[in-house]
């Protein structure tokens, strides 16, 4: 099969055997992937990666010991649990010290023509939703986990730094879940993507260095830079809660006495569950088609890769044909 | 009246007029003060400070409009807010942009025969709570700070890193609260304090470097240093809270990756309400007693600073007269 190699700082494209799946895995065709920063970080040294990149996918089930996954459409959660140990037991198998993580960490990714992942899993793909669609799931599930570990008060002003990937679904999933969100970001045309959705935004960059200060009781924070950071402590009421969403390894250097002085909270926050994303995508009210900048090949992805890499482009996707 | 000065990173004593209070002010004649680890903070450059230092205060009102607080014994919130601001509406006074800070921050501090505070500041002392024991108000307020910011289940393990005065008093008002504390710190000798409340304790130094690995759901770090917060990284679960419990100027340097990837959480926390602090004092559960080392007279104050730095000595008392 073909599969995408990512190996000191290079993309390439390869031929190696079809995975056999380990017990309790099943085998899975690629439908579509898309590429994230987080590919874009393995690719730059991050967690000092070398393999098969890819997390974001949609893929049919040709192999499974369950026969009714069998030709099923799915999408599949990231982390591989061991299922044993202490944070496994507590339902916190995405924390599990011993997990493997698709694409990311001692399991090979998804940017091949065929791929493996624990049955349990895998998530069926309602018909309603187009490949295109499902592809986001995991990003959006990431977005969605802000909602299990932060109670907003109805209608809270949330200003969202980054107009990335992830901040533009981020600010998607919290307007949807009737939060007044405030978009912060460098680039005009990504900003002015989800005017159809009556979302406010504004440009900071050099030229307009004067932010909002103290002004949102709960800041975003999806550019995971250390100028990121410290434009949400700039916006942050006293008292007021910052959501750490990135996986950048940029070392952060916080100003502590500020941040304690003002007793602000900092939230780590990383994936999510599969199901609330399915669900939001279902009620079809996200706004995804405008994000996606590209679509290649499984054997165009160095080009893809470099495309997702220019600035101003958004989701590049990947798939086994055309 | 005698008042004690910090400039220039000395202590010194000199003779000054009575102050004479604002509108809505009390005079207050100092019956005890305690030197806390801001003003050792103050004394070694923190906020640029210059002037009479002292926050943690127990007085007699001998002016005011109030006719009912003349001859009583207070203590006092230390902080000034305008009133006008949207945090004063919203009842976060201890936030007001505008606020001067008893002994901190443009108002003459506790470290002299009188002082002045707002009469809403003031509140009372019960007769049953002695000076040496209401001295600790504030301290205990900040602890208690902890209580209203986070949300514990019932009997969860808590670890406190730190055993200075702050951190003792972490620990006894988590532990009084039903959580289940282990304390940790450098000495033996402070941390044995706690003994009698069965409160459990673990060195930790250079020469100990195992810490237990994400094995406590709440980590209070009461260090500041960044030490203290590399350690409560360490010992922190996924998923975790991490309370930030000091007023250190020291940056900390954060592996941002780390602590998003986990998903914790950190409170910065500070200073808090004083009701719940005379509550505790009252129910006479509080060690405080053995975290006493030593009262000196003002006209001392440098002898007692330099006494309140030396390594193992925990509160140091000021008062007029002995």
């Amino acid at each position: 099969m073909l599969a995408v190699k990512i190996e000191t700082g290079q993309v390439s494209v390869f031929e190696r055997p079809k995975p056999r799946p380990r017990k309790g895995h099943a085998l899975l065709r690629l439908r579509l992937a898309g590429i994230c920063n987080t590919d874009i970080e393995l690719l730059r040294g991050y967690y000092g990666f070398s393999g098969i990149p890819g997390h974001e996918f949609v893929a049919d089930v040709v192999g499974a010991a369950n026969p009714k996954l069998i030709g099923k459409r799915v999408v599949g959660e990231i982390n591989l649990a061991c299922g044993k140990c202490i944070y496994c037991q507590k339902g916190l198998g995405r924390h599990c010290p011993n997990r493997t993580v698709l694409g990311i960490v001692k399991h090979p990714g998804a940017f091949a023509e065929y791929l493996t992942l624990p049955e349990e899993n895998l998530r069926l793909v309602p018909n309603s939703i187009p490949d295109e669609e499902a592809v986001f799931t995991e990003p959006i599930a990431a977005a969605c986990e802000i909602l299990e570990q932060v109670r907003f008060p109805k209608n809270a002003p949330v200003a969202v730094i980054g107009d990335g990937k992830l901040g533009l679904l981020i600010a998607q999933v919290l307007h949807l879940h009737g939060l007044k969100i405030h978009l912060f970001g460098r680039n005009q045309t990504k900003l002015a993507l989800l005017d159809p959705l009556g979302i406010k935004f504004s440009i900071i960059n050099r030229e307009t260095p004067s932010l909002p200060k103290a002004a949102f009781p709960f800041v975003v924070d999806a550019t995971g830079s250390t100028e990121g950071f410290n434009a949400a402590l700039t916006m942050i009421e006293p008292r007021g809660t910052i959501i750490m969403k990135s996986t950048v390894a940029e070392r952060l250097h916080v100003d502590s006495a500020n941040w304690i002085v003002n007793e602000i909270t900092l939230v780590g926050s990383r994936c999510g569950r599969f199901a609330p994303a399915l669900k939001l995508l279902k009620s079809k009210r996200l706004l995804l088609a405008p994000m996606i900048h590209g679509r290649e090949r499984l054997t165009d992805a160095p080009q893809a890769f470099a495309k997702a890499q220019a600035a101003g482009v958004l989701k590049i996707l990947l798939a086994p044909g055309l």
